[in-house]
């Protein structure tokens, strides 16, 4: 595949910087650019990223001016190399025919909407409805009665235990575990007895769950998670959790149970949440802080106890003045003691 | 399925308040209760969460004053409202029926027990012996001479490397793999040289292990699980540690190599322990906490580097002041100069 | 299977300490060692450890004086024990025929090479190559157009997603996943929009991918693992990493996206590097560390945030003078303000 520059900023809809007959073969990001390729540049502070650059012509913000590199000028640099990409990529033909392997095993009392896709090895529990262009990858397991919504796809060996529901357009990534039992235990005669988790787990539209991602079923009623929410991979989400819409959620953080999250909420990588713990709409926290209190609506913070970001950093910044402290210190109590003439110093 | 107060009452054996007439059609947590529905209530203290509660009746401690809605009373109102749940929720059928998929790959030196289930695409290892009542769910993969216990129930995917051993009744989560190579290198010449992981991974009766949870094999020998114990989603536990009976490990806990633990220890979510570390029976681990010591019997840490909780607290407290009392100390410094006329001050 | 102390001696390449004609017939760590038994000792240095050893000899370092148990003497007593351990365990037949199962699912345009091992319900992918002498256990799924180098070996469930690469001798842990989507938004009219993640993920020679570890492929181009690199179990390392070659990088720690790490880098368990940062070579990085700077090559860093070991530690030791200075300030600022005589204390 190749194209000229001139043809491919037709292509992407941006303006011709430099020769129009440049040939074009491939496109890659700056840090793996070689001859005859396309990169870009996400924003022109970054400019100074080019020199060096071996690429023969750059997906540039419009506007830009200094340019060496001959040039596609677009207002979205990122949405135009996405396209770009696209172009030179080789299609792939589809990783599965739109039918259903017959090496899957479906259960006679599931239906299936239109256009599914089942690989092999996929498992369909009894009772199970699966809407109008869902993609099982291989190995996938749905317990009984799970339903999902139009065009999910669900990516090899995630698991959803019975009774799961998936809105549309939700993606599970492979691992990820929708329903597992709670984390539920009675301390009886001396023995751990199990709490049973009879609720289930319910997401929204437009989910997406990371790989080696753990939702875990209710106790009773549903853990929920809001629509459009985006979860990375190896996240906890604890039973009987309420996630609301729209929030990201990054890798590695733990979510005890019964938490409940606002829209928009952002939760930064290996946080954790206790039980119970409220974040309001908007809130931020930052990546490794430890929540043990709810937080206000619009609020950032940071820290384990988790505080307002601003009280978080002048600790942090404190603290690095603290070993210089503890011999100041010294220094005062011996000045102290010698200035005041004994006092607490001499009662020692 | 519909049934009225009075007879609810009878069934879960607890006393009828208010009209033991009143028809219900379903139990559903206090969140999510609508009316036609039965919600209960864990503790007397919690009786304001009632307010503005759908629920047409509830079952609640006995001896509780003052309710406005219908209710069963009885002694544990957790045990009593599980068996409302049961009584509403449809029976589900037997998710495979009792017997063997023929699309499961069994090893023909395999010994299946009695009333066994194992469902499509699960593989059974040469040298496998598993117990009267088990339970393999899809993809379930048992290496090589693996055994398993009387009634475990081994979830979706849950992968035994060879040679591992299940007491009876252990429950696996999905995705959970026991028996990985412990992360054992040694630098050689430059190069990072695998020490063979020979050993293999114990696991007592009763303990249950959570979904994506990895136990790695011992070096030689074994690593343990005791009996009775409960370990979260997404835990790890590293080669040869010896976990003892009844404890409970929290998820995105890791334990690394050559570990102890004594009974009914306790780990919060998001712990750490350096390797060859011993806690004694019934100690507790804070959330997040760093543990680089051995911890006593019945000691509480928390923190990173794990102190005992009290110190722990203090320090935390303490750091609070941490910002204002840099600010006391350029104060001090300043007015100690000049009531000392110099002295340290001056010598800098 | 039994053998003599002296003929044992033979096979380890050692030298008799005692009896050669003490019988052995297993090979057991010091904490399981019972009598028939040759267990082993590390160092010299902890040969107390063998007080009330119940083995019947032990393989020691040569130069060891005091030694009452019999012996074999060797210079690398990891290395002969490992050699012990084996001539008693009994071999293993293979795990699977060096054959090709046919319940596994090949795609006619894979190739696969020599003496391929495909295990039952493994799938291969269209366009897939596969180097000779690989293992593919149960539940493998290899995407379109992956390549493996020759004698990799893939546990069960590990998932590759299209085009991922691998170098030879690669290994990878039941439940690994290489490739899914990288976590990228754009927050556009109130909702996160995904953005197409293109690239992929590749591995060199040698390296070790622990149970259920998750790489994300790149955005564009590729995320990148170097040769001899070895990582633990339940790792995340994000979109467009370069991690350099011989990296050690322990269990639970996060890697943001487009992070770099030079050679010889050692990353301890559940540290995070936040996005884009660059690790020098043979860096070290403690336990639970939070990176948020470039790290020079040959330094140690520790802490959230992470410091200079030094600088860490100085503030960690500080730490624990903290709630006591807290009480000394508050005795100053009264014996400040009785011996200045009022000032800043009496203008508040």
């Amino acid at each position: 595949m190749e194209i000229t520059l001139g043809d491919l900023a037709r292509v992407l809809g941006g303006q011709t910087h430099g020769d129009p007959s440049t040939m074009l073969r491939n496109a890659r990001p700056l840090s793996e650019a070689e001859p005859g390729d396309v990169t870009f540049l996400d924003h022109a502070k970054n400019q100074r990223n080019l020199a060096g650059c071996r690429a023969s012509a750059v997906v540039a913000p419009a506007g830009l001016s200094g340019l060496e590199l001959p040039a596609v000028l677009v207002a979205d640099p990122l949405k135009a190399f996405i396209a770009a990409v696209r172009f030179f990529l080789p299609e792939p033909g589809p990783a599965y025919p739109a039918t259903v392997d017959p090496r899957a095993s479906i259960h006679p009392t599931a239906t299936l909407g239109k256009n599914v896709t089942i690989a092999p090895f996929a498992v369909v529990g009894a009772g199970c409805q699966i809407g109008d262009g869902c993609v099982l990858h291989p190995g996938v397991v749905l317990g009984e009665d799970s339903v999902l919504g139009e065009e999910c796809v669900i990516h090899p060996h995630a698991v959803l235990y019975p009774r799961t529901r998936l809105g549309k357009r939700v993606i599970l990534h492979a691992h990820s575990v929708l329903g597992a039992d709670g984390f539920g235990y009675k301390l009886v005669d001396g023995r751990q007895q199990k709490v049973p988790q009879l609720g289930c787990v319910e997401l929204g539209d437009d989910v997406e769950i990371g790989a080696g991602t753990a939702v875990d079923r209710a106790t009773f009623g549903h853990t929920r998670i809001g629509e459009g929410t985006k979860i990375d991979n190896l996240v906890q989400v604890g039973h009987n959790c309420k996630i609301g819409p729209h929030n990201l959620i990054v890798s590695q953080t733990g979510i005890a149970g019964s938490c409940k999250t606002g829209a928009f909420v952002v939760i930064a990588g290996q946080v954790g949440l206790a039980d119970h713990i409220a974040l309001g709409d908007h809130t931020q926290v930052g990546a490794k802080s430890g929540v043990m209190r709810d937080v206000p609506a619009g609020e950032k913070v940071l820290g384990a106890p988790a505080r307002p970001e601003k009280e978080a950093k002048r600790i942090l910044i404190a603290l690095e003045r603290l070993p210089e402290m503890v011999k100041e210190m010294r220094r005062l109590k011996g000045s102290g003691d010698s200035s005041n003439g004994g006092g607490e110093g001499a009662a020692e």
